[in-house]
């Protein structure tokens, strides 16, 4: 026989309301399918969160707009606001916030469900807030590729090179020597926190040069090709880093089919992506119903990202080559109006989550516990915005060129960061208030960098003030590179 | 100290493989966050699941607009080949599909994770695509608030309401009467299976009606209007019916309340709408980040949905709403604009999910099994096609409409119907034949109704036909009533 019991799930809350009224026979349901008819509460807590999403990325972006900060550190720090250090409106299971959010207790107090089925809607809303995220910095890295130019990025191709290579080493070396010289801290722990230095955080850095208008500039351009490299060099140094801290060894071929498997893809996607894009135009001219530019080029930007991530490079690696390739077609400009109101329901997810998620609790100096961490820390973000900076001066053959702007690029650390911590502190490798330590540090450079960008952009000479204002105090509308739509 | 775990799931799948070559780390962290880990391969999962549903709505989109049939039929069709029904790529976990979907079997083969880990995966993409259809379905309604004219709709007011309660009368009475007369069912059961005959699924009718370009003509708002109010109607006959189910009896209180309810929340919502929508304008035009318009229309419709879905109305109510206020400001052709590309990546979901949760297995007759059903349920298609028919001729004081079109339009019952199928199912009143013929009355109403519609309106007198031919044969981009972009 069929069971229509799926069917429930595309309802809204009539059932529940049916279901209350029908006693046992709701009882019944619920222990037949225990997670189908919690379906309906599971789409209002995530509506309750996008709202909360959506309001604190406004506010905190307009409110930094006005004090002329980019609007992004806005949407962070509204995040911090909303999410696990303040309100706890936006919060995740995996936080250690076992009671779920304060938004739940608004779905506990206004039905009857018992504890355990609020345990499942909080994990299946976290879930769905989680994935929109994800698929937030996705559609973000495929506007940041249609915003670029494929050909200037081959021509900065060696420069970014020469930045992603001095980013990784530089910060790497100076932090995991000086932990050990100077904080007496043993060998394995200090290259993992030397290694955590290395990651660079691609959207933050992105998202501010659009805001700026400054992602088609030659520096701007740089940075983009380093962050992506160092993205891939990131991952690298964190199977490497995983390894030495479990064996004491390095898995050689793991590394080199890192290398390869990013290599192969980076350039493989673009050379038939180029080769098979009047073939993309083709078919979306032959087609008769609505949508058909959004939703081919949606499938092939996330096919990229699903390719990338399957050989275990990043989701956003694809996306951003997707936005490369399409970027060279005629269906550019009508894509880029398309994706930007996609791109404005989707991004500030990211961003607010990855407010949301952190704990700035460790920042707090009055908290005895912190202070060696916090001592720990002022080291490792002085090497971290050093060791970034000296990377603009390593470029060469581009003497007009803003280094400091490029060094400053680089700094952000961003999610990336807190992945080294993670995986430090599961192994056991790391003492706790050295992991503290490499979390104030990405707190630091992710939320200093923006404001450090903009500042650096309005020094350069020749009229890089005045763009740089302009792109604030605009109307609506017009204040963004990215916001290409009206 | 702080647990940095939650920042993992944020970073796609290099954690895989850094895990992977750790071993017992991996192995750790496993057992440590059994959900977070996953995070990279429900992402993957989500990804390929949407690849999969915009290439059967497409497909099949573009196979229907070339043969002269709505879209929408193509995406349910292309639903109901990649679902249950046959190629198992999107199915969900209520589904009775314990095994999970022939894209996660890629997954598996692509990982190293276990059957468990399998299922939470499974789990996981299945929630996340149910409720990107659930936000699809609430953009959808946004986007025919939008569409409407408030006035005209208040206008045919009366004549919606006539046809809406006919429409939920005359169905019911037919079949539960025949059923008892003709088939010897019993009070209950075919009272139960009449009361499935009542609904109308507004969102099936109402994108046929924006593909033929009919959305705001007269005819078309009193189907909007009467679909909307179906809706509700639809709510308190199940409340009823379930209760007459449990107890015998029926709970006059629940019934007050959700007429109340309803009542309260549309006049009042439109009423404090059109109230506040000055200040809403005003607001956005402060605004100086990108996004302004969208961010904050969103909001608003998200705020409605929520409001109607939590007094156990449905979803959809709040989003029509929602577009209903905004449609009379200033920033309706903005909005009109932005929400096309946003309706274009979302709508799809839900009706290539809705065609994939559908088991046709139920037609078939050459199952002896189903034959009794079958022969019910033949009965039930004609009562359900004529007591909806016959609404149209019901409509007073409008002497040049298309009444054929307007009964014809309320025809798709669409997932509303199956609800009363599965809470009697769940309830044990329905036999599995009476089941069975339900839900083919269904999925006949709902394929049904997109090609039928189509074909009343362009046999109306007056210009109809041309109209109609242009709205598929129009060149890309301009196929579409709701196709405002570009």
């Amino acid at each position: 026989m069929v069971d229509v019991l799926p069917w429930l799930i595309s309802v809204g809350s009539p059932l529940a309301s049916a279901w209350a009224g029908a006693g046992d026979l709701g009882a019944l349901l619920l222990a037949e399918a225990s997670e189908a008819e919690l379906e309906p509460l599971v789409l209002a807590s995530v509506l309750l969160s996008l709202i909360t999403v959506y309001l604190a990325a406004k506010i905190g972006g307009e409110l930094c707009a006005r004090i002329n900060l980019p609007p992004v550190l806005g949407e962070l720090v509204g995040g911090v606001l909303v999410g696990v250090s303040a309100l706890h409106l936006i919060v995740f299971p995996e936080g250690g916030t076992e009671m779920g959010s304060a938004l739940l207790r608004l779905v506990e107090a206004t039905t009857d469900v018992g504890p355990d089925a609020l345990m499942t809607i909080f994990r299946g809303e976290s879930e769905v807030v989680s994935v929109l995220a994800e698929l937030g910095v996705i559609i973000l890295l495929f506007e940041i590729g249609l915003e670029s130019d494929l050909k200037e990025l081959i021509r900065v191709g060696p420069q970014a090179a020469v930045v992603a290579v001095v980013g990784v080493v530089v910060p790497f070396a100076l932090g995991t020597v000086g932990l050990i010289a100077v904080f007496n801290i043993a060998t394995v722990p200090a290259i993992f926190a030397g290694a955590a230095l290395t990651a660079t955080s691609i959207g933050i850095t992105a998202k501010v040069l659009a805001e700026l208008q400054r992602l088609s500039s030659k520096e701007g351009q740089i940075i983009i090709g380093a962050a992506v490299l160092d993205d891939v060099l990131g991952i690298i140094v964190l199977a490497v880093v995983a390894s030495l801290a479990k064996t004491g060894e390095v898995e050689i071929l793991n590394v080199v089919y890192l290398v390869a498997g990013a290599a192969v893809f980076l350039i493989g996607s673009i050379f038939l992506g180029r080769l098979l894009s009047p073939l993309f135009v083709a078919l979306v001219e032959q087609m008769k119903t609505r949508g058909q530019v959004i939703t081919s080029s949606l499938v092939f930007a996330f096919l990229l990202s699903y390719i990338a991530a399957a050989i275990q490079l990043e989701a956003i690696l694809g996306a951003f080559a997707a936005g490369l390739i399409l970027a060279e077609t005629s269906k550019r400009k009508e894509l880029e109006e398309q994706i930007s109101p996609i791109a404005d329901m989707l991004v500030p997810v990211f961003f607010v989550t990855v407010g949301a998620r952190t704990d700035i609790s460790v920042l707090n100096p009055l908290e005895p516990g912190n202070r060696e961490g916090l001592i720990i820390a002022s080291f490792l973000v002085l090497v971290a915005i050093v060791g970034k900076v000296v990377t603009g001066f390593a470029v060469f053959g581009q003497p007009d060129i803003n280094r400091l702007a490029i060094g400053v690029g680089m700094v952000p650390r961003g999610e990336v960061g807190l992945v080294f911590a993670g995986v430090g502190s599961a192994s056991g490798v790391l003492s706790e208030s050295l992991e503290a330590a490499i979390i104030v540090m990405v707190i630091l450079t992710t939320f200093l960098a923006p404001p450090l960008l903009r500042l650096v952009f309005k020094q350069e000479p020749g009229g890089g003030s005045p763009d740089g204002e302009q792109s604030v105090d605009a109307p609506p509308g017009e204040d963004a590179a990215l916001s290409s739509s009206s």
